[in-house]
This record gives structure tokens, C-alpha cells and sequence, in this order.
């Protein structure tokens, strides 16, 4: 059996168990790190013999380079009290377990790749649209990490800002594709969530216009198989039509695949385990490291 | 000994070797398909007993999944003639050798990483910047392919119609990245190519922001530990500095990474190889398809 975390800034799920079918989880509100942590911890002691690895995948920025002395750490974030906490080195010194770490956005990737909506592909792209924007990607079977790891919420997208004078959300780039078109983006600019746009407001067509903006992007630099869709600005399922005319529409013809020009119902789809992608992949990194350790 | 084969729109570039050390080349126009892979035919013949394999780097788009019946096609190239054309089938058949094939910037992007501006990296990205903008990646040591193959000059950045009334000349996209700030769209705009541009045009600063802008976008896409620049548009030195600034201007300290922020002039680097990345990653290429095939 192995433990999982989904490490996010407003709650922690928690979980045990071997896949979709048993993993039984808790939530835990995300307040100070010591308080969050330990209240992660109190839930693993009881089957901590009946573990073999504990898998965390975190909002970031983390640090995932094994060999840097911050290694396991969430570093830059803006989140108050959480700068420079040692999230996997806590979990493992307390459980004295093999710990697999990554971002939430790579969890929930591998996650999809194992049981849900990217299973046997390679290469694709899960991103998820909510309180922030973010994506994972596998490439040639592999989570890209690179440097650092991938930040895709703050690509920059053209901008009209006749048709949208909204100056965008990001403290850190105004109006990158996070800055425009995340959660709070929606809600600041019409004053409603993203899931409770009515039917025929025009934030619905906007915000899909943004989001096959940078869908587009991501095709013409990954080249994905599949485009992998979650969080809570994509529960509004009326955007899934629109954002795959829009990328049709922006890419036209030039990517000449019939998996994109002729598929685009299969090319763009919703996450398929729904909230449980990012728990789920936690799992999945609970087992690498497991492996890793053997 | 290996057979290189740098397939361009205007070029071919043919040599026989193992290294930058010993590599002779010839360059054959691109003339019709017929015409241009005889010609390159006929220069590897004499050398045909000491040839091991021969890796092809072509301009695309190309098949490059190995079980098509189209693999190793140049598929949906506007060049005149060269649609569907074998070019991997032709060699291999006249001369009887493993062949090994892909993109031309993907080739561009292994002879950086074994004899380059790129050795010893895992994640990096090469681009070019010519008459056309093309890039090719490595994401966890292995060369990004995907559903087709990435088209990443063709990605949308901001446009500010204003500051740049030029609609940009890519004749799908209009002011796609290519559109906007390759050699023929320089060439469009200014009545000057991109090398020729002189101290104080113009024309300099806003080249270096549109390729900023796409820069910023690949970083935050694949996380690369260094991006390696080449093509025509590149020789005008001048840009390297402002694409430099532009870069860490745009990315504003979010990607908290010291190699980009303390390192940048290590971070964005001219190409190693010059103009001969091209034949050189396609000796890698040979060299692969030759151990492939033991």
C-alpha cells in the first residue's frame, strides 16, 4: 500500500491505498505548514507499517533537483508562511519512508496517464484551469521537469485590449494567460466565478478564446497526443466546445494530423478522474520511489 | 564512417565523417526532388563501403512515426514538388544503409548537445531564426517528437498593432512568432533583411521583443537549462544582448532560477556549431540509426 498527498493551498488531501478502486482519503485545510503537516502525518502513523512509499505532488514553486540541498522544498511560493518549507523532508523524517515528490501539475499528469483520461499515450499535456493555470506534460513517456519545472500558466497571449480592457490578474505579468483567463481572473473581471458564467455570457466565449490561445502554443512546442483538461474554471462545460473550434480555428490546417483535424472531440478532453487526478498521481510518485528504493 | 544529410528549401548539405574533427561536406541546390536526392546519391556513393549509416535532418513538415506507411515523407510542405516526397525511402533504397531521420532543427538540436553550446544538458532548447523560426527540444535527455513534431515559431505572442502595423506574413497563422519576426517578415516590414538591420534601427529592439516574448513562452513551457539560438536573422549579434534583458524583463523574477536570473548571458547562447548543427545532428542521427540497427 502506498500514501499520497495532494499538497494544495487551500487543503491537503490525503490518501491510502494501491489506485482509483481503494484509495481512501481525508482532506485537511491548508493553514500554517506546522499545523498542516502534522495533521498529514497524524493521518499516515496509523498505516505506517502497511506502507512502502508516500508520494506528495505540491503547488510550487518546489524544489525537485535531487542534489540541491532545498531538494523536496516549497520555495518562492507567495502563499504567507509557506516560503522555504521542507514539505517532503518533514513527511519523511517523521514517517521514515521513501518519499516521491513532485509538483501537483506532474502529479495529476502521471495520475491521467495511469487511470484516466492520457492512459498508453507518451506525449500529452494535462492543464488545469482553477485558482491558478498549470500544466504538466509528459514527453517521449517522460514528466518534463527541466530546470526548474514548467510554469505554463504565464505564457504571454496576444491581448486585445480593446475587446478586453481587463489588465490581468498575475502580480508577477499583468496579463499572461494566467493573469487572464485563471479563476480569479474571471472573477475579478465579471465579478462571477468561472463555473457560474450563465449560459450566453460573453465571459464564456473570452475565456475559451484565451485558453485555445495557449492550447495552440502548447501544440505547436509539445506536440501532444492529447490535451488533458481539469480544475474548476473547466467544470463550466461549455467551454470544451468552444476552446476546440477556437484551436481548430487558430492552428488552420497547419498541424496537419488527423488527430487534431479530425478528432478534436478526442484531441481536447476533461480530466478523467476528475478532482482525483492530483491524489491519484501522488500515488503514482509513491510508487516510483518505492521502486526507486528497492 | 556516417553519412550526414543536412535537407533544406534552398540547400542540401552532404557530408561523410564521425565529428565537427573530420566532416567534409558539399552543399547540392534544392532543385526537384528527383534531381536533389540523385545528386546526393551520387555523392555518397564512393563512400558507400565505409558507411555505417546515414542520418537525414530534413525541413518539414515530415512523417517521422515509424509506423506509417508515409514515415520518413516530407508531407504537407508549401515547397513546390516536395509534397509527399520519400526522401528516406529514396536513399535508403539506392544505397542499401540504415537510415536516420528527423526535423532539421531536432538534428540541429543533437549536434548542439554532442558538440555544441548544449553538451552535457539534459533540457534545452535550439531554435533558429531564419527564413523561418523553428525549434527543436530536449526534455529529460530525449528529443521531443510527439503527435507529429513541434512547429514551435508558429506559437501567438502579443502584437501590439500600434507599436508594429505589420500583419505579419505567415500565410496560415498571418502574426503567428513567424509571422512576425523571421527573415522574410523583417524583410516584409523593414525593405532589409534581419542581418543587414544597422546600429540604431529600429528594427533590432522589436526583433529581440518578439523573440523575448517567445522565448519567455518556452521557458515556462518546457524549463530549459539553457536555449541555444542560431540561423540567419542570429548573425546580427546586436540581438543576443536585448533578448537577453527583454527575457528577464518579461519573466520578471518568477522563475526563480539563478541560472536565468544571475546567468542569463549562459542561459540564452549563439549556437556552437555555427550553421553546421544541421549536417552535425544529422551524423548523430546516422550514428543512432547505426546502433539501432546492430
Amino acid at each position: 500500500m502506498f500514501g499520497a498527498i495532494e499538497a494544495g493551498g487551500t487543503k491537503f488531501v490525503c490518501g491510502v491505498g494501491t489506485g482509483p478502486g481503494d484509495l481512501e482519503t481525508i482532506q485537511i485545510p491548508t493553514t500554517s505548514p506546522a499545523a498542516t503537516i502534522d495533521a498529514a502525518i497524524d493521518f499516515f502513523r496509523p498505516h505506517r507499517s502497511e506502507l512502502c512509499a508516500i508520494g506528495i505532488a505540491s503547488f510550487g514553486p518546489v524544489d525537485l533537483r535531487v542534489d540541491s540541498w532545498t531538494y523536496g522544498y516549497i520555495t518562492s511560493t507567495p502563499k504567507p508562511g509557506w516560503r522555504n518549507v521542507d514539505l517532503a523532508g518533514a513527511i519523511r523524517k517523521s514517517l521514515d519512508l521513501p518519499i516521491g515528490f513532485d509538483t501537483d501539475v506532474n502529479g495529476a499528469a502521471l495520475g491521467e496517464a495511469r487511470w484516466g483520461a492520457a492512459r498508453k499515450l507518451t506525449d500529452f499535456l494535462y492543464l488545469t484551469v482553477g485558482t491558478g493555470i498549470g500544466g504538466g506534460a509528459l514527453a517521449e513517456g517522460q514528466v518534463v521537469h527541466g530546470l526548474i519545472h514548467p510554469e505554463m500558466g504565464h505564457i504571454r497571449v496576444p491581448h486585445d485590449h480593446a475587446n478586453d480592457p481587463f489588465e490581468g490578474s498575475c502580480p508577477f505579468h499583468g496579463d499572461c494567460l494566467e493573469g487572464l483567463a485563471s479563476g480569479p481572473a474571471i472573477q475579478a473581471r465579471w465579478g462571477v466565478s468561472g463555473r457560474d458564467l450563465p449560459i450566453g455570457h460573453p465571459g464564456i466565449a473570452l475565456e475559451a478564446s484565451y485558453l485555445a490561445l495557449g492550447l495552440a502554443n502548447w501544440v505547436c512546442t509539445l506536440s501532444p497526443q492529447r490535451i488533458v483538461m481539469g480544475g474548476g474554471v473547466m467544470q463550466q462545460e461549455r467551454l470544451f466546445p468552444l476552446i476546440r473550434q477556437e484551436l481548430l480555428r487558430l492552428l488552420n490546417g497547419y498541424i496537419a494530423a488527423r488527430e487534431i483535424t479530425e478528432c478534436v472531440d478526442q484531441f481536447i478532453v476533461p480530466a478523467g478522474l476528475g478532482s482525483r487526478a492530483g491524489v491519484l498521481g501522488a500515488l503514482v510518485l509513491a510508487e516510483q520511489a518505492a521502486k526507486a528504493n528497492d
